[in-house]
């Protein structure tokens, strides 16, 4: 299998995004990511777009074709294929992107990852991401995914003794960070008597403990290591990249605050890489709720099981500390459009090892690593990255 | 790259099937497969799920997970990757199954392919349907399929002088081939006549020239070529696996009745196998209307433009004919689910290679191929096997 390096990410802002469609966020991250690897677009071989749910958003499918269709791609008959594990469908898309280099069948990809939320009602957007879980034995229960995590928090407070502030806590280092992200959809800080008194959605989570509702999109461009260097100066390697999967429905888990395809995931990307834990510089996971970033820290290896609550009250998971977690602002204050998620932390990531972080740069970051659930933890997709 | 083959096939019975639901019909389909394989379930190492639109038929994104559970794959935590490209979305599953195994990345993979499009009312299947077109510049003017393929028939007719006649022949081939396929939807034989009279949809198609609504799955396992002897004697080799993109709208094609994606993608799959037109045994084309046919056999370049009507009418594409095409009674006879039908059209072409396909058996049938079409053309796999 040849090396793969990353030579150009492009990114939306994400917000509501009223004077944007679909398309536009995802040729737009697709443009800036070919300008940013300072290639023509004809040099792209094939395509891979990660989508959650546009049948639902935007009565649209086919979003491989459409896609490069508008990015002027599709003169060239490029294979492109639209991938979807719901939250998870970035990291899908940059996996088989990867593997399509990896297997020396292509030379050059593009990978991005789009969602168009705010296009349909706030009921219908919710009953479209309750498609992430078990429509038959989740979904027609009525249990929403505020309601899945929710009880993963119970579970999760009821066995470590998490406190309630530890909780928010990760959401005031998530709008810090995001307050120093210039695309972040909340740029502003919060703190912790604030998460505490916003309303409550599913108890223990309030509002501050939710990821918003986005739309945005993120692209990335990957080519062989030989190639890399015709592109940058700066090629960011790709030392692992895997997949797992576990049980759709929570209550089929044998423990609901342990993400075992975290696990198999985390477990399979260090072997891959020949890494240790603490070889990681910083790390972007899945903060989709407060409770998932502390789930996913322990999950991945990085604390023990019921120490990640501390972890982050000690500051060791804030921009200065030992283990920075989600320097974007995480799914919480960067903003969730949940398709481009996955593409989205590869391009934090790629930003820190470059150097180019802005306000938000971790000193001499050297390897990073990202985080990408669907659902409850059904599928799960790490990366592993090093500034070659 | 490594050399990769077909070792288990497995289909539902194609129909209006009531009692199944959408993951009961993937998972017999899969199961069926590990069974003609000979192997466990725990050998499979990955999987990819073609599935257009189960967001908008059974409200369920996520299919990955969902499949990769519910056929007990979930507890070795093994990648499950859904792909889309409307009514290519199993082309685009088994393609990357393919490459999967050819890199070396792993050796048994199962892809499989499922809709379930009947639980919801006709005009929601036809609006779902929709959005494997341009949702902004087709759908939202009240294009659907059939009056997209009618203007492809009437600008065919128009320049080649195609008779309705020569149409409804595709009709009446495709059901006498269905009536001899025991999965079939239809198997039952219709005339010309029949044809002629049946209602008016889009002129000049009538409801036989169009494929039906249809619930079903079909799987089949890869694995390497080396692994392959370990479970058959009769390897099925996957000489080519291709995929092009073309315009998402119809409109903004140089021509209308041509695709271009399938005259790339062809071209792509015989330079891949280093075969000629002449070789290719038996085919399984895209026949979402019957017009699609004809525009199928010579963009691959099994006819000459213009040519493919009479082609049909002199028995040419018939059992006994020169290129016998769908077999199974393709998607007109046979069904058309829509995320399954690219993994049907490999469990036909395996079938007929091992000289499995009773009935309508091709006597010595050692090469064939499969063309696989999302929406109007916009996504084209295509694939060559041979019996190894």
């Amino acid at each position: 299998m040849r090396e793969v390096a990353v030579v150009g990410i492009g990114l939306t802002e994400f917000g509501e995004k009223w004077d944007s469609s679909f398309r536009e966020l995802c040729v737009e991250a697709g443009a800036k990511a070919i300008e940013d690897a300072g290639m023509d677009g004809d040099q792209i071989q094939e395509m891979f777009v990660g989508n959650m749910s546009g049948g639902r958003f935007v009565l649209q499918e086919h979003i491989g074709a459409l896609i490069a269709d508008y990015s002027g791609l599709a003169t060239n008959h490029i294979p492109s294929t639209r991938t979807e594990a719901a939250c998870a469908s970035g990291g899908l898309a940059f996996r088989q992107a990867v593997n399509t280099i990896a297997s020396g069948s292509q030379d050059i990809v593009i990978a991005a990852g789009v969602e168009k939320m705010t296009d349909v009602s706030g009921g219908e957007t919710t009953d479209a991401l309750a498609g992430a879980a078990d429509r038959e034995w989740e979904g027609m229960y009525g249990v929403t995914f505020p309601g899945l995590y929710a009880m993963i928090a119970v579970d999760y407070m009821h066995k470590y003794g998490l406190t309630r502030e530890q909780l928010a806590q990760v959401a005031v280092k998530n709008h810090y960070n995001g307050a120093r992200n210039p695309i972040a959809q909340y740029r502003k800080e919060i703190t912790v008597d604030a998460v505490m008194k916003s309303t409550l959605v599913a108890d223990p989570l309030r509002l501050l403990d939710c990821s918003p509702v986005t739309d945005g999109a993120a692209a990335v461009i990957l080519c062989s290591m030989e190639k890399a260097k015709e592109f940058t100066d700066c090629p960011i390697k790709v030392l692992a990249s895997t997949q797992a999967t576990d049980t759709i429905s929570l209550h089929d888990r044998r423990d609901i605050s342990t993400l075992d395809a975290t696990i198999a995931a985390a477990d399979r990307a260090f072997k891959m890489a020949k890494l240790e834990r603490e070889d990681i510089d910083l790390v972007e996971v899945h903060d989709c709720f407060t409770i998932a970033e502390l789930c996913a820290i322990e999950d991945m290896g990085f604390c023990k099981k019921g120490e990640a609550g501390k972890f982050t009250e000690e500051g060791e998971t804030a921009l200065g500390g030992k283990l920075p977690v989600n320097t974007s602002g995480g799914l919480k204050a960067c903003g969730h459009p949940v398709g481009a998620t996955g593409i989205k932390q590869v391009c934090e990531v790629v930003a820190q090892l470059r150097g180019e972080a802005g306000k938000r740069q971790i000193d001499g970051a050297e390897i990073g690593m990202t985080h990408n659930v669907g659902g409850t933890g059904a599928t799960v997709v790490t990366n592993i990255f090093r500034r070659a």
